[in-house]
């Protein structure tokens, strides 16, 4: 990245003093922790507050910032509800902080066009409102972190939230809040415990109000202050697919067998394993063909971290994973689990991921089996824009979980349609190639030079081991060399690594 | 209280803003919550190192606060062992912060002798370490606090730990603690858990080390620095008694029928009803009784709260109780339940008593039933001295239950050997009359004049209701007028309320 760029972004009141990113554990942190509010509340006062008054009582202004959860995905109706009520009141100047945005909230559109929001702290961005930010349309640049970064900056006061909605699946009276049960649950509201712990007001945005104190509680009554029921906080279509089930695509099925043998090959599929599968397809057929080993060879893993999907937890179930560190739910049969398996623990951002606290879950990793949308010659990935520059995905956990893990293995095709997903350079660095160790596509595979260690032990085997630019060679032979993308110059994005340095910016399209 | 008094105790350097007492809920907090020191562990780091080395790690120095939790009881070892070590450094002044102090504790006496040890801020003291106190032997009088006050006092700062040493049943090498598993399981870690968020460093000390991630988590890994390993942490047969079970005294089964009596006629066995029953055994009699009207009714409690014995947890495992708030268990039991019944919670003691926060479970309670050591004519309890003023007790969760619940009923015998334990003015003020609405007695029934709307209802019923003077009258007439017991006149105690103000102080006895 331009050194130019960091001293544009100095510029903007508050980023005075952002730095470059610096290598993955080069900043260590000091001083402490934000202060939270003192909250007082007496016996026997009601929470429960129509929405319009809750606004009041909480004495939204203009340039506040609020923040929502995204476990509801695609089929959140919160943020929509919250902010139309927000803009009928002619609040403007908002900055939107949400764990991420999924394609729903193209709902917002008007919102950001008549000013109401401004400004927008999230993971992921795509659709209309990515379209917007890319416009350079926001009064300063937005900014993508990661889980952990995103723990860590409210934890820090770097992002100080005046208001937190959460969407409540289940919200007892008093405020306890859960999100494995109600016509809306979508499991783990790990991405909102952060926002609850430290925003000076929490409102609870509930379809699942209930009057006896709940049997599980996610987010405690100690942290909510206002409580709004409404008819629905979600769609339960775009909230929780039906079991993410393994590939069928014949070239994913061959980079997760090769995934699953570099994980076998490498030494660490043995007893007592801690990994991390994410919940595309390639990942989760990399975790079926762990499990066959582990069937034959009576292996059991200690403990499986990250986003939970029903594979896993069936696995969880059937005593393969001995525990599971749970912040976000992927399918119906992955929340029950989290309701009903002991064993399946709901964790927050912070501590699946934020690297400052004494010790996230992602520190305990043994392996972690990513995605990517674009990777490069020196292992940085991309799962923010496409190959045209387009913000199309989130950081979400995989800079943590790269970091954390001893072995992080990338897997994605080496093309994708005609274009070569293996380039000389991502369009956006989010995970930096010092945290990854192995590439994994289906034309090849490319051990990160400084995992000698690993590149000794897997060229010895029958898997394709390559260098990556012999990988690389492969791919642009296959589609050519990648056009470059006529991208603007006007910074309209600030990547943030997990220590809140900048690791990358996202460009305007012209 | 003499007004006086409060002008000495803001002469001790860092009270100088403490006020006196001024109602239940007439101090508001202001401002933000302590900021918790930041940390950074990164992958790979081994937090498992012996004690004297963890000493020098955590670089404790003179007058430094340590701090540890009482939920091994009469059986905890880990204060000694760590005192000891620290002893043996030859560190001094420390303030021991200790969530109570019991009876195995006059081990630490040759540690407050040297000069270790010349603060203390707990809950409760006897034995050696009250008589310590009461011959005024400490720098500065010792903090007398509530549960809940406990955790408001830390994340206030105002209580400001430097070392929180963890007693930890059972950890993994990564720094889960949990306290249901192992030799020396005692249940829930409620009152450790603000210790484990705000310290500034947190050192797990543990006979249960395990090497893979625990399946159930008390007191995450992002919050300790260190593990110690050591023989043991505690006697077992101090730490957790057999069943607490309904009591066989007679005259305690005479009380304990009138509260359930008063329960019942006063309106509270109502469907949903939400209730803590202490763990004496008059208070366990009268959960007895009213699960006997609970079986007869069809009646079911929405929720317990408070300490757990395994007669509350039956009656959860039964269906009694819908859910259980519980900060801490009194035996093997109720630990048995906290760790299998799904129902049954673990909270913080922030969580179930801090009076600062949007809002503490004990707010909850339509009914707390709690014991006493003595009351008076103006419906004050005494919980911490005995009827010579000296040491025997700890405010607990007391006063915090009686300002939480709805109905808060004490129930004593009105006379224990030839002592009165209804008197003109308690020794010692720990909960404030206007937070305690019946006294139920084996002599009769009196009721808070405040609470004119339950006096009648239940003075047409066949309980035996009169007014607190005539069963005042009824116990001078019984015992003779209490002696006025001979204190000395130097101040070595205050006794904090739970919003931090003091409500009354204990005297050195001569």
């Amino acid at each position: 990245m331009d050194k130019g760029i960091m001293e544009l972004i100095n510029k903007i009141p508050g980023w005075e003093n952002k730095m470059l990113y610096q290598g993955a554990f080069a900043v260590k942190p000091f001083g402490r922790m934000a202060g939270r509010p003192v909250k007082c509340v007496v016996p026997g006062k009601d929470k429960v507050l129509e929405l319009d008054k809750v606004l009041d009582a909480v004495e939204l202004k203009d340039g506040m910032t609020i923040s929502f959860h995204h476990a509801l995905r695609n089929g959140d109706l919160v943020m929509q509800k919250v902010v139309a009520a927000i803009s009928r009141k002619g609040i403007k100047d908002l900055t939107l902080s949400a764990s991420s945005l999924s394609l729903v909230q193209d709902a917002l559109l008007p919102y950001f066009e008549d000013g109401t929001i401004t400004a927008i702290d999230t993971s992921g961005a795509r659709g209309r409102i990515g379209e917007f930010i890319q416009k350079n349309k926001l009064k300063k640049p937005a900014i993508f972190r990661t889980h952990g970064g995103r723990a860590r900056a409210i934890e820090s006061g770097e992002l100080h939230i005046d208001v937190a909605f959460i969407a409540a699946p289940t919200c007892d009276k008093y405020g306890n809040i859960n999100g494995v049960q109600g016509k809306s649950a979508c499991g783990s509201l790990g991405y909102a415990m952060p926002d609850a712990e430290y925003a000076e007001q929490v409102v609870a945005v509930t379809d699942g109000l209930v009057s006896v104190p709940l049997e599980y509680v996610s987010i405690p009554q100690t942290q909510v202050d206002y409580i709004v029921e409404v008819e629905s906080i979600g769609d339960p279509s775009g909230i929780a697919t039906g079991s993410i089930r393994i590939s069928k695509n014949p070239a994913e099925l061959v980079i997760s067998k090769y995934v699953a043998e570099v994980i076998k090959y490498a030494g660490l599929l043995k007893e007592g394993i801690i990994f991390q599968f994410g919940s595309g397809g390639i990942a989760i057929s990399a975790a079926g063909f762990v499990q066959t080993e582990m069937q034959r060879t009576g292996i059991k893993a200690a403990a499986g971290i990250g986003g939970a999907s029903g594979f896993l937890t069936e696995m969880l179930a059937n005593g393969y994973i001995g525990t599971f560190f749970d912040p976000q739910d992927f399918d119906t049969k992955a929340i029950e689990s989290l309701y009903f398996n002991s064993r399946h623990h709901e964790i927050s951002a912070s501590a699946y991921a934020n690297p400052f606290s004494a010790n996230p879950y992602v520190n305990l990793l043994d392996v972690a089996v990513l995605s990517a949308t674009e990777v490069d010659i020196n292992f940085n990935v991309n799962v923010l824009t496409d190959s045209y520059g387009k913000l199309i995905g989130a950081p979400g956990g995989h800079p943590d979980a790269a970091a954390g893990a001893e072995v992080t293995i990338v897997a994605l095709p080496l093309l994708r349609g005609r274009l070569p997903m293996l380039l000389e350079k991502v369009q956006t660095v989010v995970t930096p190639g010092e945290t990854v160790d192995v590439l994994v596509t289906d034309y090849g595979i490319a051990i990160n030079p400084k995992r000698l260690d690993l590149y000794e032990i897997l060229q010895k085997t029958s898997l394709p081991v390559m260098t990556v630019e012999e990988l690389h060679q492969k791919a642009q032979k296959l589609a050519g060399v990648a056009e470059k993308t006529i991208l603007g110059d006007r910074v309209c994005g600030l990547v943030e690594y997990r220590d809140g340095t900048i690791i990358d910016v996202v460009y305007d399209l012209p």
